[in-house]
């Protein structure tokens, strides 16, 4: 087929960087061994017309494959799965399974960790922000326990095999893995390391990162003076 | 098959009744025709050992056929529309399109709506939770007037047929949609009234409220003084 076109941006605060949602289906792709094209925005030009076309909550990533624009992390990952024939079982019930993972990712792991980076990111200064986050981080810990328990010494969630379900989990943790929420998880650590690890991963990170080759839009300016070092 | 058995709780605090979330798995079980079971877990009891077993982060619906056990209402309702070959269309295209939309409901318009009933039910005695809820809401107010504007006239997400697409983001709308968050948008607002009477969701909702035969449990007890009228 012909290389399908995602967007992503040409720029977003160092904080993001190697986290923008592009990042999952960069992975996918290279998993399945698909090349593709990149169509960059201008950081704020999400919000416009013509993306509002292809995403219409103004956000990045899109998948473009022919005729067919679709949006969704989640979505996309999981459309390059069937398109390819690769990171989900064949079998219906082990299909299911995984399929189950990646909702589980993006429905019930996500959620909090995502209330954490509003509360520590961009709410950051609100005074309701700081008090708030014992509840938030006890909220991540409680998914994060359940999860470690369910994972146990499994390689991935399904077992032996990497499936979409692990792909979006990861990515998933991979957002509070820097800040000490992992620490009293070794499995959860090791599943995120052996995850990331894995050369598609490398590469897909590696490219996001390139990406980034923009300017910040004039009216972030003085909001990224104000975050300093974390901006 | 034989019939499928799903969880629910036999009792929840009034505010949750009608929003358990089996009612999205048997709104899907009836738009297919499917009869099913349903296993009802004293509330409390999911979060015990045999009910982890079957959904490890202790929440229901889970979802049993044969030797097949999946939990999170996303997933749940995907494998119902594939095992039945309907609620998604068959052209690989439009179908990816339609679970774009799944993903869409649970991963970019449930989370504000979630927060805001953390907020307002789970943690409406924190100090943060008054002083934080115009962001909340502002958050809400972004997501919906975007689905407006992408809505516009169409009768359904995708145009003409109702889709597994629809049948969530009606059940994540319904959330919301007695408290004022849809008076802006009056498409959405007859976008969940289209999905609400159908005949299968009507059923779903009646077989839901006839299950909450049981008691809160001792612990609750208290709470539910301190809610009075509310819970
Ligand atoms: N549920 C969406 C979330 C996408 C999302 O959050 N995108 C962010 C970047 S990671 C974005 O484009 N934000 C820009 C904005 O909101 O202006 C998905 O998984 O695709
Ligand atoms: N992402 C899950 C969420 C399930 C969920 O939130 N279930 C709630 C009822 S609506 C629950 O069981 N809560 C009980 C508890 O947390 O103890 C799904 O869609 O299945």
């Amino acid at each position: 087929m012909n290389k399908p076109i995602i967007t992503a941006f040409d720029w977003v605060p160092p904080f993001a960087r190697g986290q923008v949602r592009d990042l999952r289906v960069r992975w996918a792709l290279e998993e399945v061994g698909q090349p593709y094209d990149v169509l960059y925005l201008a950081q704020g030009s999400q919000r416009h017309p013509p993306h509002r076309a292809r995403q219409p909550f103004g956000q990045v990533p899109t998948y473009q494959e022919g005729d067919l624009t679709l949006f969704e992390s989640g979505a996309i990952v999981l459309h390059i799965a069937d398109r390819h024939g690769k990171l989900l079982p064949t079998d219906p019930a082990a299909r299911s399974r995984a399929i189950e993972w990646m909702f589980a990712a993006l429905n019930t792991v996500e959620p909090p960790i995502m209330d954490h980076a509003i509360a520590t990111l961009f709410e950051a200064d609100a005074p309701w922000s700081k008090p708030r986050l014992p509840s938030v981080n006890a909220r991540i810990d409680g998914r994060l326990g359940e999860l470690s328990d369910r994972l146990g010494d499994d390689t991935w969630l399904e077992g032996d095999t990497f499936t979409a379900g692990d792909l979006l989990m990861v990515s998933v943790l991979r957002i509070v893995a820097g800040d000490g929420h992992l620490d009293a998880y070794p499995n959860l650590q090791a599943y995120v390391e052996r995850g990331t690890a894995r050369p598609a991963f490398e590469r897909a990170l590696a490219d996001q990162l390139a990406g980034f080759t923009g300017q910040p839009p004039a009216e972030l300016r003085a909001w990224l003076e104000k975050m300093g070092e974390a901006a």
